[in-house]
């Protein structure tokens, strides 16, 4: 495909280095980790080398990083996990979350705990007084995402982790859109529990970790062969988390550089979205360098991604997990932004390899899609 | 690496053809198939192409398929997933049943539900009379192996569902190890669900499928994003699915002759193994054609393992998930085998690259093996 894509908060591409260091365990080294023969052997020891590059990349110890098949996995698993050996009490998420924190924390209603959720402003920031008062009751847990995936905008994980520690409460963060994209530290942070994905930073998809406070007392979400200690049954996929932790690696490496880079593209396309009268989500919140989340008056998000895609270029409506249900972004409502507003949201997220020539080319596309569009419904009007 | 590799119910290679069908996904065609735009649509399609692959290979129409990352994923989603939506009763295992079907049945427990388990005879074959007696209490779920994982002994699972359907008590069977070895056909079983996994039949690791008869009402394990129809959450890995269902369309074409080019092998084995005087587990039951599970008096399986590895072949002491933990298989206790014995059991598992020399070559190591292994007992004695 020859396409510009611009969607790589919501997938990206695999990096070719990351590949081939995947290849070897794709090809010859195909064991099972639990073997005891040395095929076996050589798979267990490209996992716990990876093990330390996840760890390393997070700033946790290598033992506190528990692979699953996904970052999705990783949230059911801690939201449901760590709830599951308490006292059935309050989960609090926040309105901006991904459905894979809300939904297992509202599934858990069922089972008996309580779910509750904690409003943000305008530009996407947790409201910590509101916080505050909804921990007043008995909680067993407090899940906050790092970094928003639409609007891109970073939370004070800090300041929860105060919070909810005042309250001897469990923080989690997902950190699957901050990975990669801003420093992520799992220590300095102080949370107790983080999920990260591979297939965000230019890992290949089918590995997450969730980032593990030992201290905390957690069931697992897969039980059986008790692989990872008991805490994630299945067979490891090595290639897949050597992949991560490769990409762990080169993300690391390369994060003052993908910052500077996005930053400047996006600076650029903001620019030129404000010169259009586009309204940019989040604006004025500390955000993810990449990331810019925009709508025009009047124009349908999903029409214009379509004609977007006609002219060349892969940008989405809100994210992909929430795009196929033709809803509103729950989290430009949780804004207060106007429903209408919302419908036409898109979202530009770049990566080191995009350029400002393909910016310059997206704006004047988006001039012409937006143009058809306004003269179509001119026309039916 | 240059070792004989005889563990393939363990995980077996990835056939090249399959990763060649892989390459595109996890090179230029890297889209969210959730996505609205070129690159996701197109993800989508090569879904939707795997997921007729993998239905036509057991029996299954195409929207029974729901893909997971794993057997194991697809064992606790079948077992959980089941009996969360019924009334707190009784699950129903065999004992021979693999750790990610016995040990999330076990853990509802603690939710409110019975978990009991019904006897296999010397052969490793369900005691139907017993099942026939459990099932008068009530019971949400019954879930019993199609294939063995270390006898290879297939279950009679027609029976089950007879018994089952008469008391209008799902069945669930878990034909991991059966796929690519016998015909596998969900129609004709008449099950409710059956779990199937790539890895095990040359397609890549990540990736498994619980089939579900529509008429089951299931609640997701993994809850977000709603993908595969709201029951199973997190971003599709379109690499491992596309492999999934190269793998399946192979296995399929492949079937006839895996199972006279294993059977042949395996006879020449267990006519080498009888003449050392070995104890061959489950010799009399039908059997998946490529396993041979065996063990000598005297001899502890994991030491005859590490001895046949550094003389070039790669045999298991048990499952690969179980032979971590050390304990005697749990599926030769339940056979009644003697403890000691139990401790020295041997799998070998022969797939299609596989050659009458090696197996040849193979007896010779034995002998010598155990020689040695003897030869250092007597002088410890």
């Amino acid at each position: 495909m020859d396409k510009v894509y611009f969607d790589h908060n919501s997938t990206t591409a695999l990096k070719p280095e990351v590949l081939e260091a995947m290849m070897p365990y794709l090809t010859n080294q195909y064991g099972n980790p639990a073997s005891q023969h040395s095929y076996g052997r050589n798979a267990h020891i490209a996992i716990e080398q990876a093990r330390r590059q996840v760890a390393a990349a997070v700033g946790a110890q290598a033992n506190q990083v528990i692979f699953t098949a996904s970052g999705t996995e990783a949230n059911n698993f801690a939201i449901t996990g760590i709830a599951s050996n308490m006292d059935s009490e309050q989960i609090l998420t926040s309105q901006i979350e991904h459905p894979c924190v809300s939904n297992p924390a509202k599934a858990m209603q069922a089972r008996g705990w309580k779910s509750n959720s904690i409003p943000v402003d305008s530009n996407c920031k947790l409201n910590t007084r509101d916080l505050q008062t909804q921990l007043e009751a008995p909680t067993d847990l407090v899940s906050v995402m790092l970094a928003n995936n639409e609007t891109g905008t970073i939370q004070d994980i800090e300041t929860v982790v105060v919070l909810a520690k005042a309250k001897k409460v469990f923080v989690h963060t997902d950190a699957v859109q901050a990975l990669g994209k801003i420093n992520v530290d799992f220590a300095a942070l102080g949370v107790h529990a983080m999920t990260v994905s591979s297939h965000k930073i230019g890992g290949p998809l089918g590995v997450g970790a969730l980032v593990l406070n030992k201290r905390v007392d957690i069931q697992p979400l897969l039980h059986g062969g008790g692989q990872e200690k008991g805490l994630r049954s299945g067979t490891e996929n090595t290639a897949a988390i050597v992949g991560f932790g490769a990409a762990c690696e080169l993300a690391t490496q390369a994060l003052n550089d993908f910052a500077s880079h996005t930053t400047s593209l996006r600076t650029a396309l903001e620019t030129g979205l404000s010169n259009m009268n586009a309204v940019i989500f989040g604006q004025q919140a500390t955000r993810l360098p990449n990331t810019s989340f925009f709508a025009f008056e009047n124009v349908e998000g999903e029409t214009l991604v379509t004609a977007l895609d006609k002219l060349g270029f892969a940008v989405a409506s809100g994210s992909a997990c929430s795009s196929a249900s033709g809803e509103p972004s729950h989290v430009l409502l949780a804004m207060g932004i106007d429903e209408d507003l919302a419908r036409g949201a898109i979202r530009v997220s770049f990566n080191s390899n995009n350029t400002m020539k393909q910016v310059d080319e997206f704006l004047i596309a988006l001039k012409q899609a937006l143009q058809d569009l306004r003269q179509m419904t001119a026309i039916a009007a």
